[in-house]
């Protein structure tokens, strides 16, 4: 059995004022009228049947969760009381996957990237299931850096390396951090380094084994869970699960420490949209460079990104600015501090303006 | 008889996106929760009986007109089909109340100042009425200069004063355009130059013949309609009126050439409101010269001028941004471009964007 895991319940704050708590990031229409979650569903449809296609939501995001899928049908959704990071949240489905089929092999993957070449992520994600299907393994897919990016963890891939169905796996010898610039440039030069995209797989069993090795009060809790899904307490003992359980991310959690990692290298038009910049590409340009999501003029303005949802903005001597307005709130920022958003969404919750967020 | 003429169907462009042509600047809730229009009355009403307050507004301002000032009573509404500029606007005026009254004394005003001594400003009203009621002269308050402002025109006064009621009238030497800094500085310096505000006096009749001396076609237009006012066929007559008048200034179409103008000084905290800049002084100001109308967090952000009626402004790394926010509309402009909102709304009247204008 196959099983694709959706980790949808993350709370989008660097897309904040559009991504809210009850509608984060992947909930928002933001590519082609759809939003990020609906365009990750579209891209297992083919390889996945609807009820083979699990969602993990927080229970603050079900209502809108539901919402954005209800046109597929019946898929399943795992509604997380409160999030804790990914280690608990695979933890989750691994558990609720050995609780209702036995034994399963799992391909989990973020609600909020884009993909441009789905035909080989397709390919990949087949090719990866049947390789934990044939042992004891985790897998990471790695996608083949084309730049020195310093914003995400590395994968150094070894020497070992097995083919199965067209693909070749490599045994991984390291995870790094964020990199300087520096070392970005030498792991792209070196062609042995892989971006880590938090796209995993491995049979339920087996991840099971491994949280019980490495993280076991994350291990023992879903244990505790695991004779009570499908039963009528199943929602009280999930929220004293989540209550208990430690907030940790699977990869410094597990992927780094177990033995028995590999990665399928994968170059897939990969794009995980991490700010508001990086989201400029999918906007309309004009001729100076403005990216628009907005009714714009501008007089002497450049470089700017604008995005209100079809509002008017009008803009004069403004260079590289970057935009946001939805009908409760307008973020202003310079391009370049993009990045920052977080410091900002920080204040506001100290400040109480939790409505807001 | 004595009526003050307030001159309000100005479009306040340079107060875009707030000021709209439906609903301009002065009848938009600016100050206290009271529009400019409002406060105007409110500063006349002690000397002046509702009927003797007219009105003077544009056809598509009318509906927000009467809805700003319904609250005063039954003031008098005088309409014009369509802006003229301020010699049409007072002959028309002029007209009226030599047809309805016979004569009479009249100031003329804008409806968009704000005047901080009101007491003052009302003495000086009384006295200036009571000047041009004992001769044939126009008069013009003048302003104290506090600093040296290049955006007004300047009055010199001459030698030649007289004195009534506590007031001191001085004849006018010249009027002059807007100065360079330079010449502004040396004005302020010279103690003999006043700020043209606008606000004149004069009796209907004497207006009329200096109209007929001055502007021609405009005297013989209004010449034309005054037997037609009161009758069933003036707003007819109006129309026609106004769709062949010339478009000019009282200033520089009468003032600035009649050989009998006076001048009377004022120290009254007058405010022109010139654009969104010379406004933040009436906005509350945070701790780093943040001037706000607006719900605001900034992480970094200095110097801004933010007016959201309310809506939440966030900002990262901005200083010196003017923010005005409507809900149809968002400007963004350099603190130090603020006069040029009309180079956006000329290049959105040349884009059709009329709609939002």
């Amino acid at each position: 059995v196959r099983i694709a895991v959706v980790m949808s319940g993350g709370s989008g704050r660097r897309f904040w004022p559009v991504s809210r708590k009850a509608r984060p990031k992947q909930l928002v229409p933001l590519v082609g009228g759809k939003c990020l979650l609906e365009l990750t569903i579209e891209r297992l449809l083919p390889v996945f049947a609807p009820d083979a296609i699990w969602i993990v939501t927080r229970a603050e995001q079900l209502e809108a969760t539901r919402a954005a899928v209800a046109r597929f049908g019946d898929l399943t959704l795992l509604v997380e009381p409160v999030g804790k990071n990914t280690a608990p949240c695979i933890a989750y489905a691994a558990t609720v996957a050995q609780a209702t089929l036995g034994d399963a092999s799992l391909v989990v993957l973020p609600a909020d990237h884009l993909i441009a070449d789905e035909a080989r992520f397709r390919d990949l994600v087949a090719g990866g299931l049947a390789f934990v299907e044939g042992r004891k393994s985790l897998l990471t897919l790695g996608i083949t850096p084309d730049r020195p990016a310093t914003g995400y963890g590395y994968i150094r891939r070894g020497k070992r390396a097995e083919d199965l169905g067209g693909s070749t796996f490599f045994k991984v010898t390291r995870f790094t951090e964020k990199p300087s610039l520096r070392a970005a440039r030498r792991y792209l030069g070196s062609g042995a380094y892989l971006w880590n995209a938090g796209i995993f797989f491995f049979r339920a069993s087996v991840m099971l084994e491994e949280l019980a090795r490495h993280l076991p009060q994350v291990a023992a809790e879903f244990k505790a869970l695991g004779p009570h899904i499908g039963r009528s307490d199943e929602p009280e003992r999930t929220a004293e699960c989540y209550s208990r359980v430690e907030s940790v991310s699977i990869d410094s959690g597990v992927l780094e420490k177990a033995r028995r990692t590999w990665v399928l290298p994968a170059d897939i038009g990969w794009d995980d949209l991490g700010s508001w910049t990086s989201f400029a590409k999918y906007m309309d340009k004009d001729a100076v460079g403005n990216s628009l999501r907005a009714q714009h003029v501008g007089v002497d303005s450049e470089g700017c990104v604008i995005y209100a949802d079809g509002r008017f903005v009008a803009t004069i001597g403004i260079k590289d600015l970057l935009v946001v307005a939805t009908d409760d709130a307008i973020l202003l920022v310079k391009r370049e501090d993009a990045e920052r958003v977080k410091e900002l969404t920080d204040l506001m919750e100290e400040k109480g303006l939790d409505n807001l967020l």
